[in-house]
């Protein structure tokens, strides 16, 4: 069978298989979930041994040790994966909640109701943890999902593939509730953004250059994941203190995330009193900077800041900073440079706060908080996929209900059209 | 200036304005439309004079007589133009709703606002009531909108927009709100679909050929409006009566909408019952009935339905009939069949109504109602862009709310990530 074929045949069965798990109940949902958590608990050895298949074939391939590190499993990193299971067994299920409802003038009753999305392609690049994960999400919300996972973690993502599988088809749920995709052939990914019949939604998780051939190629609906170039604004009416704290653990506390700060905008009326103080702490903690013109004046040590500086993603301990003549002047900069992800004012001002969050064009907007608390868990959503900054579906974190949608139900006694 | 480079320029007039329009006020927005009926009222003359350039053109090209009908405007179709303004005007402004909110064990409080989608591309064959109707409600709901009509249409298309145009100028809105493509080159359409920056969604109104265009080429998220082919299913537990009626109406109150039916299953327990009668009314309306070998048993005057036939959208006064086993039968053919659009059961066993809801598939499912009843105005939620029958982001009709999404506002007081 060719490649194309085998991936039609997979996508045919995840969608025969969305049929039967739309309608399956969350007591077999969960003991699916049970079931895979006890396949991992099986499974440890297995698991660990073709980890290490990926991580000597990282070695050779002469993948950085860091990136290594962060692929290697190990059973604290399987108890991680068994606990997230467990938590996603505790979400409340989403599927057929009636979320609104109303009669008609002509006693047709509306109602709309949550469905699942149906079957959901995955396509990722990340750590072979996401294989869990994707599949407990997507299945608990009643979708079956096709998973393409990296070549980095092959061995792991197959291993963990089969284990999931495996506990699928023990718990009676249909067989293509989750399927694997056994290559890493990039044809297979072409393939599979062609099933607009088979598959509903692509969600791609991976870097710039997967994501744009996720946008060329695709023709079914894609949940973008993009870059986060995300900001804090210090205002002139900020509590300068706090402004430390918040900006300091937005740019440290995890650099290499997505809702991590990557530029530091500062009014020009408190510039003088509040970036020396920064630059210090920003010091302790081993951030490289780079200042536009302004700024520069009062961080004796920093670089200067191109204009594609403002447009970079570091995910690294590298911030710009820039001063801003206005709150306009920041917003702007921020619906400019930014990727509509995660910003932040530090202001006392509350008509500030009010005009920055009306007019920040990003999917979570903040005050006196800082951008890494935009998190499914930290919004208190549970478990996520991943946080969407486009503006169709949904913004921000997508957990279990942003990934069903609501169907119309109509109740009717002969009603026709006149 | 190319046709690229023409098609950035009006791209980011369109990005610019949204900021403007996504903190205009309802008042303003509302007078922005009233200044466009008035428009609209003061420029009947010339709208029908350039309108009459399309017919003439059309004539040349040989276009359908019932087709020239569709595209010719008159005093009556204006007063409707001005009349659906009144509407949009009358309708709730959905931006700035707060959606939910809660406080999180930190103290942090998280809102759910609705915002608009910021630009929307809309490409349509369409008649040119569309240029009017689509900039309406982008306009109410706070999206700028570039609008991209056909070129049977070009003359009048031009004319309404530039009365749009000169309106949305006077009332101070941002000039880029609406922005018109002035050629029929089909590059433009290319041109659109790559501009990810700056146009955040698109919606195609159109045959097959645009729609797979939009779907191949599109690298901005798309909600489609496909195809209906809509379904009604006559249960072994149907008031008949009720049966005949609502059936008729699906099929013939507008045969050439994407809610008419296209297909009729009938149980086989009440075949033999039901479809004589069902064949008479049929052929009273002028209906070509085309079966399965089944129901050819009781409708001697059909001819025999094929397999593409159950997957062709008639528009017309052509009806397939089909005689299932078992409610999970007709599920199943709507499921494979169907294009997920609007499905109905006409039936009095409740059990078989919910299970009928629960699980067929499609934006809207009617229970003892007409699909043609699948409409923004009869379901209450005033005027519409189109009924999507895509999964993500909305199922149904686009009205103003589906217009917008939600971001997330986070009130703090200094909280950070531990």
């Amino acid at each position: 069978m060719d490649l194309n074929e085998k991936v039609l045949k997979q996508a045919k069965a995840a969608k025969a298989a969305s049929y039967g798990l739309m309608k399956a109940t969350t007591k077999e949902k969960n003991s699916a979930l049970a079931l895979i958590a006890g396949g991992l608990d099986a499974g440890r050895k297995t698991i660990i041994r073709q980890n290490s298949k990926d991580i000597e074939e990282g070695e050779k391939k002469g993948l950085k040790k860091a990136f290594l590190d962060r692929l290697t499993l190990n059973d604290k990193y399987i108890d991680g994966m068994i606990s997230s299971l467990k938590d996603v067994i505790a979400l409340p299920d989403p599927v057929g909640e009636i979320t609104s409802q109303w009669v008609r003038p002509n006693k047709m009753k509306v109602i709309k109701m949550r469905m699942p999305l149906g079957v959901i392609g995955i396509i990722y690049e990340s750590r072979p943890n996401v294989t869990v994960e994707a599949s407990s999400l997507t299945l608990k919300s009643g979708n079956s999902v096709i998973l393409r996972g990296g070549s980095d973690a092959f061995f792991s993502n197959m291993c963990l593939g089969k284990i999931i599988r495996d506990a699928v088809k023990r718990s009676g749920l249909p067989d293509g509730t989750v399927e694997i995709i056994d290559t890493t052939d990039r044809k297979a990914i072409a393939a599979m953004l062609k099933l607009k019949e088979q598959i509903d939604v692509i969600i791609p998780r991976g870097g710039k250059g997967l994501v744009d051939f996720v946008a060329e190629n695709s023709m079914i609906p894609v949940i973008y994941h993009d870059a986060g170039i995300c900001h804090t604004y210090v205002d002139k009416d900020a509590d300068l203190d706090m402004a430390v704290k918040v900006a300091l653990n937005a740019k440290t506390q995890r650099p290499s995330t997505c809702n991590a700060m990557e530029t530091l905008l500062v009014h020009k009326d408190i510039a003088g009193k509040f970036l020396p103080g920064m630059e210090e702490e920003l010091k302790k903690a081993k951030v490289d900077i780079k200042a536009d013109s302004k700024a520069k004046k009062f961080i004796k040590s920093a670089k200067d800041a191109s204009e594609k500086d403002f447009r970079t993603e570091y995910n690294d301990l590298i911030l710009n900073i820039k001063v801003v003549d206005s709150i306009d002047g920041a917003i702007a900069h921020i619906n400019n440079y930014g990727s509509h992800h995660s910003d932040a004012i530090i202001t006392k001002n509350a008509p500030a706060a009010k005009k920055f969050t009306a007019e920040v064009d990003s999917a979570a907007v903040f005050v006196n908080a800082s951008t890494r608390l935009h998190d499914g868990f930290e919004f208190g959503l549970g478990a996520e996929m991943g946080i969407s900054n486009q503006k169709l579906h949904v913004r921000g974190p997508m957990g279990l209900k942003e990934l069903t949608s609501e169907k119309y139900i109509i109740k009717g006694s002969g009603q026709i059209r006149g």
